[in-house]
C-alpha cells in the first residue's frame, strides 16, 4: 500500500503520514494478510480507484469555492486547514491546504493556478470501472473521476469549445451571483463529506462482489482499518467505516449503517444545495452529482426501471416480472397498441 | 443491425419501423459495409451504448413528469405522442408513448404500474462501457445508464434503504410542490433532447477512437446514416448527425457542430432547470446529470484537475505542466510547506 513516485517523495509522504497518523486514534499496524489469490492487488486497485474519487471530489469542492463563492487561495488555504480539524481529516485534505499555500518560483500569485489543468493517470482508476461493470457494481462516482481526466486531458477542444459556448450566447451566471461565503464553505464541507461516503459504498461493494465471486472471504472493516495507516486515502473517516463493518459484517451498503444514514440525512440539503447551485452556475461537479444520483438511486423503493424493461419486452420480447403476481411475463405491446388505435 | 428476441417480436418491429420511416426524409438502405476487421460488430455494440442511454433518459423524463409533474398515464401517453411529432421523433419514443397506453389485463389500472422496476441487460452495454474506458473516452451517460440498471436490479436492498430513509426523516418534499406542468413537460423535452445530444457525442467518439486505434477508417456520418432505418435508436435525430459530419468529416465533438452548439444553447436553461428540480426533489436523474456534466465539462477552458494534477505531484512526484512555459515541472511542495510553517 505505498503511493507511486520517487523516493524523495515516499520520504515526503512518510513524514506527513506520520503526522497525520498522531491524530487519530490507533487502530494497529497498517498492514495485514489480505487474502489468497490475487485478492491484495484487487484490494490494492479499488484504493487507487476510491483515491480518484476522493481527488475529484475535492477538486469539485475547490472549484465551486473558487468559480461560484470567489475564495482566494489564501482563503482556500484556511478552508482546507480547518476541515482537516473535523470529520474529512485525511492526507489528501491536508495536502490540498498545503498546495494553496505555495507562492510560484517563476512568476506571481500561487504556483496552483499555474498548474496546467490535465491530469495524469497510470491504469488502475480504469481497471477499476471496468471491474465494476463486470461484476454489476455501480461504481458512478469513481466512474465520473475516470472521465474527468479524459476531459481533462481534451485541453485544447476545451479551450475551442468555450468560444463557441460563449460566443454563443451562454450566459455567464457566475459573475452575478451573491453568495454567503460562510454558509457556502459549510454546505460543501457536508456535500464533501456525503459524496465521500456515497464513494466508499461503492468501493467497499466491489470488494466485497470479487471477493465473494472468487471465494476470498475478504473482511471489508479490516481493510478500511489498515487504510487508516500509509496509504492516500488515508482519513480518520475509515475509522467509522470500520465500525461500520463491526457492527455488521453482512452489511449490504454503508449508507443504510445507522450511524452513516443518520450523517447522510443530516446532509443531504446542504448537498443538494452545492449540485444545484452548481448545475445553475454552469459549473460541472461530475463527482457529487455522481454521489448524489447514487444514493438517490439507492434509496429508492420504486425507480422508473419498469419503463425501460416494458421497452426491453415490447421490442425484443425480453419479458419482465409483476410487482404483485410472481413469474416472468410477455406482452404482445405493439399488437395491443395497434388494435387500440383502430 | 437487428433487435434481440423473438421472431414475433421481430415482426412487430417491422411494422413500426416501416412506419417511422414513412414519416422521415428517404436516406437510402440502412444497411452498407461498416468496415474490415471487427468493426460492424464494434458499431452494433456502441449502437446498443446509445440504446442504453436513450431508454435511461426517457425513463428519467417519464420519472420526472410523473413523480414530480404527476402526471397520469393517460397524460404520459399524450406527450410522448406529441413529443414524436418533433425533434424527438423515434422508435422508442413511439413504443413509450404505446406503452402508457396499455391497461393491464390482469388486474386495474394500466400495465406499466405493474412492471416491477428490475431492468435486465445482456452485455453490450458494459462492453461499451469497458471499451470507452480502454480508449480514454468520457462515455458518463452510459455509464449512468449501465449503473441505473444495476441499481434497479437491488430492489430489495432499496426497498429497505427507502425505510430507513423516510423513519430516517428525509423530507418528502414531491408531495408539497406546486408544479406548472405545461412549463415542466417543455423543460423535460428540452432536457431529454440536450441529454441525447451529449449521449450520440460520447458513442460517436468511441467509435472515432476505436476506429483510429484499429485504422478502420469509419465514417461516422455514414453509421448515423444507417442507423436511420432498421434499429432501435432509429430517430429523425440521426439525420442531423450525419449532417454534421457532412459538414465536418473531422469534427471533434458533436457538440461543437454550428447546428448542434445552437440547439444545446437554446435548451441548456431548461435542462438545467429539470436536474435541479430533479436533485431538490430527491429524485435521481443520473444520466440527464452526467450529460450536463459532461457538457459543461468540455466547454470549460480551465477545469479544476490542476489540483489533482498538483496532488499527484505532491504525493507521487508524478510532475505537471504549466499554462505559461512549455516543459514537465516538478514541485518540493511538501517541503516548502513545512518550511513556511516553521
Amino acid at each position: 500500500m505505498m503511493p507511486g513516485g520517487s523516493y524523495e517523495a515516499y520520504k515526503n509522504i512518510e513524514d506527513i503520514l506520520l503526522k497525520v497518523a498522531a491524530q487519530v486514534p490507533d487502530s494497529g499496524p497498517c498492514v495485514t494478510y489480505i487474502g489468497k489469490g490475487g485478492s491484495g492487488n484487487f484490494v490494492k486497485m479499488v484504493h487507487n480507484g476510491i483515491e480518484y474519487g476522493d481527488m475529484q471530489l475535492i477538486a469539485e469542492a475547490y472549484d465551486v469555492l473558487k468559480s461560484v463563492g470567489k475564495l482566494s487561495n489564501e482563503e482556500l488555504k484556511d478552508v482546507f486547514t480547518e476541515w482537516n480539524k473535523g470529520e474529512l481529516l485525511s492526507f489528501l485534505v491536508e495536502i490540498t491546504a498545503d498546495i494553496f499555500g505555495i507562492k510560484d518560483d517563476k512568476g506571481e500569485g500561487h504556483l496552483v493556478d499555474k498548474v496546467l489543468d490535465k491530469t495524469g493517470m497510470k491504469g488502475t482508476g480504469k481497471w477499476t470501472v471496468q471491474q465494476a461493470a463486470d461484476l454489476s457494481i455501480a461504481a458512478p462516482t469513481i466512474a465520473a473521476s475516470l472521465d474527468s481526466r479524459f476531459l481533462s486531458g481534451l485541453k485544447e477542444e476545451r479551450v475551442i469549445a468555450a468560444k463557441v459556448f460563449n460566443a454563443g450566447g451562454v450566459e455567464d451566471s457566475l459573475s452575478n451571483q451573491v453568495v454567503d461565503k460562510k454558509k457556502l464553505i459549510d454546505d460543501v464541507r457536508q456535500a464533501l463529506y456525503a459524496s465521500k461516503i456515497c464513494s466508499y459504498a461503492q468501493g467497499m461493494n466491489l470488494i466485497r462482489a470479487k471477493s465473494e465471486e472468487k471465494g476470498w472471504d475478504l473482511k471489508l472493516g479490516e481493510l478500511a482499518r489498515i487504510w487508516k495507516g500509509g496509504c492516500i486515502i488515508r482519513a480518520i473517516f475509515l475509522d467509522r467505516i470500520k465500525k461500520a463493518y463491526d457492527r455488521d459484517a453482512n452489511l449490504a451498503n454503508l449508507l443504510i449503517d445507522p450511524e452513516f444514514s443518520k450523517e447522510m440525512i443530516e446532509r443531504q440539503s446542504a448537498w443538494r444545495r452545492v449540485v444545484c447551485l452548481a448545475v445553475s452556475s454552469g459549473i460541472s461537479t461530475p463527482g457529487m452529482s455522481s454521489s448524489l444520483a447514487y444514493f438517490d438511486s439507492y434509496r429508492r423503493d420504486r425507480l422508473p426501471a419498469n419503463l425501460v424493461q416494458a421497452q426491453r419486452d415490447y421490442f425484443g420480447a425480453h419479458t419482465y416480472e409483476r410487482v404483485d403476481i410472481p413469474g416472468s411475463y410477455h406482452t404482445e405491446w405493439f399488437k395491443l397498441a395497434k388494435h387500440s388505435k383502430i
